[in-house]
């Protein structure tokens, strides 16, 4: 089989990376156009500040950045602009591209999908409905900002089995949450930060979305409330979240782990490449998750979440867990990856 | 006035080196005696692994350190003994001495009170019915966990005002919390540990002990419920809390802003030494407070609780904010300092 | 006496900051005006992104930026310039105004003296040339990189002793010597990055300038050679320094250390308000000067450099240690407000 | 083939956890049995902390461990025993057994070789003296310390070509190196220990002797001069060295880099399952080597040297460059793992 070839927008910031790194080797995907603004005509070796282990993929560091997508392409789009360019650069590729873009620019849009392929495949009906009503012959789907995609996916199954009421989060959030160069050291050393910008507004518009349900080709958000408090602290990977959540039926401690440890979704059906054979991993042992221990737990690193801790809430229709989820694979590049490939196999990406 | 003199039990330890930083040149309190089991016999000064910044003071350092309170000692002893040795040991000495302990070993009797001195001064009632129960000449106080602390001094005026019903609190601690040597580096470096053995549980209790109240001579638990989350980050002093709240009243976020600000208690009255102007301070900005620019503020570094991001919750009756409490200070020998300046000027201390 | 005015050029930046918190109260100088030029026309309380433990003064916190050195100011320029403002400004306040300089656009000019007062105040005769020279009415004074201060200051005496030959030093520096924003947080936790531009090049020529002599008008660099290395570390403020170095004449350890504990400047004579009784204090005990236990050391916080592990080099005419210096009191603000100080006591401030 | 039986002393301890992880499917090895005392009659998975990803190998956390070698054991003992317990347990087993040991009890006999496989396979000559003069059966041969492991790999190509005289060096080493515990958090966060005790005198040593001849029957130690300083920072692993040297011969900055990028050994021309293709790499950039980046660069992680900033020292019989090398693996699990492994290969494990 020929691979799909993939441009990355942004290919140098810290998403960017991601997106090289885990597509070296990839068995559908081959990057074959970087593209990023400042670094327009250079090597990428020479342009990138890589912020990996070791270098890029040599066959990486040889490739010339472009300035735009060129005319000629054919393939796939990674978006991973700055919101702001995102918007219009975006809508402008989607007219001839199929795009999975990590910014949030389009996110809220009533006709796109904001999609953790385990949880809202069905969303992805949407993309009709783009075409229909702006016209293009591609698409966008976004993947959720990186708080949001643990939080959506330990609250999947115990919505589905208990109905949840009201969320309160609380995070704690790795630097590399806010790109490169980010949070400044003398910032975080010895100190937390209990604010990120929009952070918290984004988690429960984002969340609420994603498990809503698509009726007529409109997503009804889902009806439950979320409380939360976004917290930056000294930790390179990996967003911990410690969850309150209140249910309308009355929750069975052990069932709900199950619940949690049995979920499975279309990607794991479908055997998708980037698919970890258990989208959230329940650990006993009262000191789990812990970030550098579990944040790349599971058959596919970094795409598992991490759920430890759980415990009964104040009352019998309540529940205290604590979730550990890495923020630049499953919160970044590996979701919009797995979302490519659901994309593939349920033919959105034939030419 | 001659200075009152003072024993401290457990000398070398964090805490006891706390307090030795603090007492040097107190108005009132001259440390007299070092007591430690395991460097008895030694000269402090290289008995010591001195955590804070310079050396012991001068004077402190030469003197030798004691395996018990000599028979001849009168004064007050400060207590900060491991929780196993503290039961035993100052059961015995209470006998003799009135003691402010910062352990956990009696916080829990009927009997004993948990001060803080802004909160819930009317509690050393208890004293006398010590003294009648157990036949002691001293007597014990204690001060709460350093977690319990920060939160007990928010809740008294929103409590006092709209009636608190639930509290969620997840707490991001700082390592010195857990004593010397404490968490190992391996464990914290690019780390966060959800779990702090027991510390829930105390901060359940302790909080409903101290917000109780006193009803013949014996402390009515308040009945506000608290869900807890304790995780251990990478911060040196200066315990953060997110916490969420439902009351039975409804709050209006500026008037409960004011309510925190204008708290005083007994200590204020009485301009003890180590009373801070305020024993909450509310801030504005919404990336406050932060660890290392907030845990000194007021008049009395450490002493006052820093609350910001005040701000409503999911109804009218509910509320969130984020405070700061300095761990070692507030939460362990300033409290414990604090509450020795009541005794003495409510009389306690006389011979 | 009426305080001398006092502008401080930068006024927003890292050390821009240092300046204010350690010229609030100054005995001799009052700051009066705040020039800056992203932040003219805003109040410096909104303008700056305060690193420091609480806030601004409030006085200063009210008080307006300036894009530029008002016409009728009159008194003392503190220039902490970015390198390439610098080199325009300074030459051009510098026919008004005396201009004590952290920026090294200067430093290296062959009628400039780059100063630490403790070791070449006869540096400043430079001064007159410079009015000759350029038809100055003011003039520029600097100091040396954050580096080189703790450096000269521990070889000063070895060097008048036993004339130092060759020095080997290794660094391990603060991520608050890169000022702000400075070193990403994603570079910083769980790492070193073994350079930094063009540090080990200033090390090198400000240590030869500053221990040079001066001869009709010209400092001679001293003949020592260096080798160095930069690193920087995850510490918040103080630079680490690992010197080996070989002298002319035979080394005994224990006078070696005498030598730098005793030595004293032209700013210890003059008691000048921020001159630590001890330029250089000597510890003993294996594991100091350690960072955080140190770096505040002395009479006056941040200006001593302590020294530690002196020992032995590999022949007679050898030594070895480890020094700890303040980056942002002793390797900036402070080292220069006590270059004003003594400029004022020599009468180069008279108007 | 059948795998040759493995034991692991100390199989708790933070090394012994890196030989479980590295020998998981080990071609030739397979872990038996695991020792330890205090961890006796436990199953390994509830007896260690583990500290590495994840949790251990499925298999190993169901083996019980053990608290003295079983009699009927047959094979080779990897010993990380504390080095107390080490000196006499290590003593009785070499009666029976071959034993690779990572603890510094016998490293600085003279019938013991203290080896880096690259280096000086030939020291395993002493393996005869051994057991002639002991009458073991077994024998044992060690590891060196984690610092001496990447700086003699770097010294001996440069050493074979330029007969390196003297090595002034300063370390900046992982907490990781100090086991667990090991160092408090309270210690290292915003801090620099510089002192690790006996470290600096192992590191003279052992060079010496890594880097002697064996003449005889007897090693002969290198002439070569070595001043060591040797620091802990806040890194989790990688141990990173500033090294200055002098040299006999002139060098050429541009060929000492071809001769440490070269420079293979036995392990390489054996193919050894755990020899890195290249023992030393030596890396252009200015910033490199970078712990995160760079310490499990190469083919086999963790089992490189990498080496950057290759540079002339003050005259031209001189060489500075920074080093980096991962110390739990080069400089402990994986080296003494390859040393096995020639064992092996050379016949010394045949029974």
């Amino acid at each position: 089989m020929a691979k799909i070839n993939v441009a990355i927008l942004g290919a140098t910031g810290m998403v960017g990376q991601q997106y090289i790194r885990l597509l070296d080797s990839h068995p559908w995907f081959e990057v074959l156009t970087l593209v990023g603004k400042k670094s327009a005509g250079k090597l990428y070796g020479e342009a990138v500040e890589w912020l990996g282990e070791n270098d890029p993929p040599a066959r990486i560091q040889k490739m010339e950045v472009e300035e735009l997508v060129p005319q000629d392409f054919t393939g796939l789009l990674f978006s991973c602009l700055p919101s702001e360019a995102a918007r219009e650069q975006e809508g402008s590729y989607a007219n001839l591209y199929p795009i999975v873009s990590n910014t949030s620019a389009y996110r809220m849009e009533k006709d796109v999908p904001v999609l953790v392929p385990e949880i809202n495949s069905s969303h992805l009906e949407l993309i009709k409905r783009q075409r229909i009503e702006r016209g293009w012959k591609g698409f966008i789907v976004t993947k959720p900002n990186c708080t949001t995609a643990g939080l959506v996916m330990s609250l999947k199954p115990l919505d589905d089995k208990y109905k949840v009421k009201r969320v309160i989060v609380t995070t704690m959030q790795a630097v590399s949450g806010a790109g490169f160069p980010g949070v400044p050291s003398l910032q975080i050393i010895d100190n937390i930060i209990p604010y990120i910008k929009d952070e918290e507004e984004k988690l429960v518009k984002e969340t609420k979305k994603i498990l809503g349900s698509l009726i007529t080709n409109t997503v009804l958000d889902n009806p439950m409330l979320l409380a939360v408090s976004c917290n930056r602290v000294s930790v390179i990977d990996g967003h911990t979240e410690a969850v309150y959540l209140e249910t309308e039926e009355e929750v069975d401690v052990e069932e709900a782990k199950v619940s949690m440890s049995a979920f499975k979704g279309l990607p794991q059906d479908l055997k998708l490449p980037s698919a970890p054979e258990q989208p959230i991993i329940v650990r006993e042992g009262n000191d789990r998750p812990q970030v550098r221990r579990d944040r790349n737990a599971g058959t596919v690193p970094g795409m598992s979440v991490v759920v430890g801790r759980v415990r009964k809430g104040l009352d019998s229709r309540s529940l205290q867990y604590t979730l550990l989820s890495h923020n630049t694979i499953r919160g970044a590049a590996g979701n919009a990856i797995l979302t490519a490939e659901l994309l593939f196999k349920l033919g959105y990406l034939e030419r």
